[in-house]
């Protein structure tokens, strides 16, 4: 399958316009899947929680036609991060395929001023069966903790869906080690540019990439361009977890030996 | 604390020999730690079963014995991987102190040709606590299943100590990975040299490590050389699992989200 990230430069609070430059990004590229950032329609530094609360649609909004209809016209899947409308909203990734929506996922892990605009996410970390592979979304900062893409993994993901926002540096190397441990793939789609608003200044780093199961980083986007990749991937590579003759990374893991929750 | 990563280049089967080597890089440095290698005083490439039950000494045999004495002259700690005596042996460190053994870990995630050498370690992550700190031990190959070090980081541990016998080449990166994660210090003390045995050749890459809370790598050590390296670190930096006014993460964790073993 060929698989596409997508690296934006949205402008904050202009939705039709960031979908309309990522569809142009988009539209000269033939991928199954495309993974575009996190927020990557409203742009991520609100002010306040009222701020998100307007810039927040229900997962078949004007957001959702536009990229559903993508899907459909070009046979294909996008993954999207936007803020899903609620009483309280969700930072959220939606699967969206020729048929419409497929799966949703919300943040599980909210990044700082994150934790005063969204709810964390309650639907812990799905996996949808693709005809190309199984695939799991997880958003930005859950990166940082190894039980989000472990929980994809022991779901049966190949491959980690993973819009993004990020400001730290680590997350990009840091792949790799998601990409070993599990021994599956992930598309980290990021964003770049500068949003200064309310005192607060947030520069976002880039470096999109894909990751194999073996740790290989296929395509890592600069920090400082839109732009898209796409690379010709088989997921199936990651339904084998052995190394080697004697290490199989599932069957190995000793449970009961771990520290519970 | 002073705390010690000692790189060393062994002898297979010459234990004695090992040892003496091992201290006579040890005698010149000051520190409250000293981190030593996997089986360091054996050797790795064991061909069968039968050689590694000859080389196993129980938790109080000559291996300690050393190097409880060094510990004792010095008032200070040392860990150090070695083939634990049983019905069947287990690849097991030692934390040894001036009062001799605090503690034992055996290895969890027993790698390649080790599981037909070893039994599967039976006594989870333990953490000693230490004048300076929590100590906790992995081993080697253990430091790719996120669960070892979490499962350490979860008990408690603010260092974890982690003899290593390294062939792949991944591991001092990800430790990069394991320390963001749990924000914790870790020292990886691995050998070099190349041990052809039994029609197999294993080559270690040495790059023995320590890294910190941050991610910083503190110093590592060559890929060729034997040698020592030793930094002041305040283990108590651990403690501090909030990386900004938002996040704390081990309050951040979100178990109820995980999917479960």
């Amino acid at each position: 399958m060929h698989l596409a990230i997508v690296q934006t430069d949205p402008a904050f609070g202009e939705p039709a316009a960031n979908v309309r430059e990522a569809l142009s990004l988009m539209e000269g590229t033939i991928a199954d899947l495309f993974v575009l950032p996190e927020l990557f329609n409203t742009g991520y530094n609100f002010t306040d929680p009222k701020e998100a609360a307007l810039l927040a649609e229900p997962p078949t909004g004007p957001t959702f036609q536009a990229l559903s209809g993508f899907a459909k016209k070009r046979n294909c899947f996008v993954v999207y991060g936007f803020a899903e409308k609620a009483d309280v909203p969700f930072n959220a990734a939606a699967l969206v395929g020729p048929q419409g929506l497929v799966g949703l996922y919300r943040k599980v892990h909210l990044y700082h001023k994150e934790t005063t605009l969204f709810a964390p996410g309650d639907l812990g970390f799905p996996v949808f069966p693709l005809p190309f592979g199984n695939v799991g979304m997880m958003v930005c900062f859950d990166w940082l903790f190894p039980e989000s893409a472990r929980s994809l993994a022991l779901r049966g993901a190949d491959l980690i869906a993973h819009p993004s926002n990020l400001v730290m540096p680590h997350c990009p190397d840091a792949m790799v080690t998601r990409c070993l441990e599990n021994r599956v793939f992930s598309a980290t789609a990021n964003r770049i540019g500068t949003e200064d608003r309310g005192g607060l200044s947030l520069s976002f780093i880039g470096k999109s990439e894909i990751v194999t199961p073996r740790g290989e980083i296929l395509c890592r986007l600069g920090e400082r361009e839109p732009g898209i990749a796409v690379r010709e991937v088989d997921l199936m590579l990651s339904r084998r977890k052995s190394i080697n003759e004697w290490n199989d990374l599932f069957r190995d893991r000793k449970p009961a030996q771990y520290e519970r929750d």
